[in-house]
């Protein structure tokens, strides 16, 4: 039995694996720590690089059982399914940059291994689509990491579109700044942001796949709408950069809304500003990633509201993912280790033959994925464009 | 002599006139409000309404002396003319819908007298660019109230860019949203909801040419840059209504700066959202029309800074359009009044025979009408198009 | 018939005369800015300044006419009233340092005039106590110009807690820290740091009855109870200085509520941070005079709420003291002028024989100069006591 | 090797055992949660109850092995202390109710174990003077979790303090309201509630030993400042409660300085609110819990600049306590991560012979918790008491 968990019928933390997340890396980490922090995962293996002697280092960091730190994912897929059931891992979890995204949960799903997955999902639409056969017929579950949709009031901001209280919606505003990347940071060895300006690694899209996807996921996830046609202008600003690393979208939504999405690398002095607004003929919201605890709600008649983390007030979905009372913050990776919880108990429940709740189930997936890449390769194809609208493929 | 005037030639308050701004307006008795409050300026005249009996009720209220108010502008043009010199106004100030505003300056005008305009400046950019000729050969002062760039921290966002705090400019996202008009209140009666949704009166734009306007003039007079094309999307929300309730735009500059600007009549609940970001190399900027006090100013390298009011350390264009100390807030009326300061004293100027000072002639000016005149017919033109981008006429 | 006004008897502007308010001055141009603001008073007399030439330096400033610009307030009095009724001053404003007022006062009162009073009222409680019975004794109109009760949201609270809102009262924070002291200002020859640190001209108190006044005045305004006791701790920070900088005060209220008061002139940094929160068994709620456009409102079941200015879901009193749409903000002038708007409609309500409405009589008044007085002096009593408690005077 | 330690003499988690947080606590699994955090301790034994029954639910929810599961601390001191070097724990927390600290705290102490307790440390100053001999007869390490100055911008802000960024400080003013006691909750059942008001569990201090001992621990680690003497207002405004629900208190500081502090538990429709504003000669600063991830720095010439977490600029000891890049935010739990990291590093240095650096021991000792234990007791005298002033235990 783990704590918090609905079902009791396997009583021991999950088993995970990573590819990805050595030396160096950001969002591996975050991974472990969120996977961690409820108790009811525990890492025992992983190929954390491509270089094996890397791969060692975060291993041991990780105090895993040297036999279980691999030199590559394949000798990890085979090796982990060569294991005893009772021994080998539950799942893997997919931290390495975009390149490398299609081959490993590929190999995961067929070697019979439940996949969480960073975004973007794949390099190209193609794959996406491939990927998602392979994961029907796998019958693994596969999480696609956008965390953001993980935090408490972005489920309430979700629940009070579908609810009603913002009536039919008209304009989304979704925004997404950064201004880290103003100069010429992957000449200068910063491995994030090398890997993340280098078409071969990361795909074609700079900005866009890296920052703008999420902004794109959070409006989708909380509006349930989705894009028919975008009209696109991306800007690479600092000379001699590869990919964009501005990008500015109109939107049309499939029942008549309109929408804006701009997110950017080059916004000097903005952190990590993922934003987003909702009209509608009876309410507006709004939320910001770097104040997450908040939600502000704008009814037609009456004063702004300002739904607050972990209040009895709030939807089911929003208080199961929350660990502290109110006024006790959370935030980044408590986001993340919401996902963890949702996509573990979905795990669970497929090992004990359940359907699972609509609520363990909240977490997306490979169709997001599709979602994301067509958003990426409609936005390329659209900033390239003379013609004003191009319909989402 | 008149408190915080330059020039001491002239002793006396300058005779104001008006033409609109009777019961039921709302902007008129803005600019009333404004004139009036450093005492430089006296109400003496005016054609309040189109309806004769409602002029009058204004007059009344305004304790003027009956005779000068009268049932029509044209009336009140060649009367104000006939009078002596030392009686007659200085100025007249056009406060009606749009329709209106070209034929009451080009009367005024070419009767000798100084105008101070609403916004948008015409009609049509055609009429624009024709007062413009009527501008340049009556000799007279022509002042267009985008009101919003009278705030100081608004002349000192505009202060920063020009000395290179910002670097060179890359992004600009230009905002204003309001939710005032989600229902059709144009069929309650409202008298301001009425006109701005006639195009008979209003002209093409709806939201376009109320506010939008505005936001692409604050952009420009803080960023100096201009438009060279623009990619438009217009939309009528509300069923019935005749003009645009919603507009969103991506912007190109001259200097290569991108940027995004979206303006709304039905994001409810958003009051009076106008805002600006400008992101350039060396740092970034914010400020919001709604808490007009603070400008947020985002250097490369280093903490936030929150520029506020009345500080010693602001440029002298800000400092100058001041009233009280630090902390004791000042708003929408006084942003007028600054720019009644700098028209008055450049009209005063004049007829010195003094040539006005670089900070006196910091209003906008018959140009910027037609730059928004420009703006909003080429916007229209785009959203009508199929083409992505349409070149500034 | 003036706009704005409830009643139509009187059909002119009320004609206002000023004592102090010369070069230098702050408050003075503010009260004047106020007056102006809606068009239903001009000023036409004052004695500016103790120095004849300066008053009539600011007199030339304010355009008067030469005659009615006085070499002191015993002058000014005696020849307004002794001018024809339809001449002279209806009301005077005194803005001189507190040193005067009470003399001012009575001058004006004793000749038949209303008087408008700058805060605090008196230099003693006990004038306090002999102005009531000259007050009362001439039967003029008298208003205490706490001018922050003048803001629409401040009446919104007011009404708040009046309606039950808030339930019971248990606790009420009411701060005004400032910083412009840090440093030895009077030395530097700045005349508003010179005349609030001398106790021969301010009074007993320095910040204490500059500034501390106003956030005790506020708090009472608005909750509706009177201290009963306090505990004070008054301090000089600044070497040399003659008068306390900061103040600190436990505070207990009528009804068993209990409260904090602190209040300072060496808090680096901030400038004029005026606030107040007031906690009750059903709600609270939270007012800064820096964004006065917005009240955050506590409800103990539900989302915490942001009522803005100029919205119909306002109380009566909180329309009526507004002037531009929602969003459109208004600040400190405005506040005053709400002020005055009130006590001009009350003046003429006396005027035209008929019983001021309560909406009229909402201004501070002898009676709140006062409490003013006896909280001033009863922490300064306390502030020197080895006992904790010190009744009110 | 475990990531992120500065040592790598061991190679492995540490071991942490836990007194309470069984079902319905709510801290003991933060603790566990935070613990867990960065991969560097896993959680191995515990008695979470004092019902035998509950600590096994508990146990059982922490996987953990059921011989390890233990019915009270005594057993769980003595059959760690007997298990072998390289199994037994290497430190317990506790996170019982007030009245077990000192005991628990004594037996694992004198049982050879480091201890991690929280706050407040003892039920009595007596108490807490006995515990200071105590730990240091053991030799192990003893930290107190005042959690909040586990967060990196309260470390930024002590330094800020250190450097001279402030220069002398002459006031502080420290707040912590919450509202969730507005009500008899501890009638209700409510766990949390029923302990914190009962004077047998809590001790002395209700509102006041719960919460407002965290802002006096606050104000004194960023501004390095003691306390000399208090004035105390202590209230219970819930009919029938046993504990103070309202806490007013004027501070005298050793420098000078001067202060206030007012915590509550109803003060309606606030969460969390613990902030802390700081003014010294040279600058202010401004820090609050609920939005944890800025800090404002009031310059005395200057705008008031905003720092934020994880940047490049901040301080040592504010880099160390963070995980992820600017904007991506950290909060509660990532606070109480932090101390882990302190103590455990302060363990491992010990078990390695090492001289723990400055950074590793910054964490809170016996020795806040005898201050704190001292503020408690002197504030309840002083309310008691009739005198004004009462000197610091």
């Amino acid at each position: 039995m783990i704590e918090g968990r609905e079902s009791e019928g396997v009583t021991r933390k999950l088993r995970m694996g990573m590819v990805g997340g050595g030396p160096g890396a950001f969002i591996g980490e975050v991974h472990r720590k969120a996977a961690r922090m409820d108790g009811r995962v525990e890492v025992v293996a992983g190929a954390f690089s491509s270089d094996p002697a890397k791969s060692k280092i975060t291993g041991k960091e990780q105090n895993l059982d040297p036999k279980r730190v691999y030199a590559n994912y394949q000798d990890m897929a085979k090796a982990e399914q060569a294991l005893p059931e009772n021994e080998r891992i539950d799942f893997v979890t997919i931290a390495t940059p975009n390149l490398w995204h299609f081959d490993i949960a590929k190999t995961f799903l067929e070697a019979g291994f439940h996949v969480v997955c960073e975004k973007p999902m794949t390099m190209t639409l193609q794959q996406a689509r491939d990927l998602k056969k392979i994961v029907e017929k796998s019958g693994q579950v596969f999480a696609l990491f956008h965390n953001y949709s993980g935090y408490p009031l972005v489920k309430q901001a979700r629940h009070m579109v579908k609810t009603g209280m913002l009536g039919e919606i008209r304009k989304i505003i979704a925004e997404y700044p950064q201004g880290w990347l103003i100069d010429k940071l992957e000449d200068t060895g910063q491995k994030q942001a090398a890997w993340r300006t280098d078409p071969k690694i990361a795909g074609g899209g700079g900005c866009l796949g890296d920052i703008a996807t999420h902004a794109e996921h959070l409006a989708r996830y909380i509006s349930g709408l989705e894009l028919v046609e975008v009209c696109a202008d991306l800007t690479i600003f600092v000379k001699g950069r590869k990919l964009d690393d501005d990008v500015n979208v109109l939107l049309h939504y499939n029942n008549g809304a309109k929408g804006v999405l701009h997110s950017s690398q080059i916004c000097t002095g903005r952190e990590n500003d993922l934003n987003v607004r909702i009209f509608g003929t009876k309410g507006g919201l709004y939320w910001v990633q770097e104040n997450p605890n908040e939600l502000f709600y704008y009814p037609a008649d009456g004063p702004t509201q300002i739904y607050t983390r972990a209040n009895g007030y709030l939807c089911e979905a929003a208080q199961r993912g929350t660990r502290t009372p109110t006024g006790h913050p959370e935030a980044y990776i408590e986001g993340f280790a919401n996902l963890y919880k949702n996509v573990t108990d979905t795990i669970i429940a497929k090992m004990e033959g359940r359907t699972p709740s609509e609520l363990e189930l909240d977490f997306p997936t490979v169709d997001d994925g599709i979602k994301g890449l067509s958003f990426i390769e409609t936005v390329i194809e659209s900033s390239k464009s003379a013609q004003k609208w191009v319909k989402m493929k």
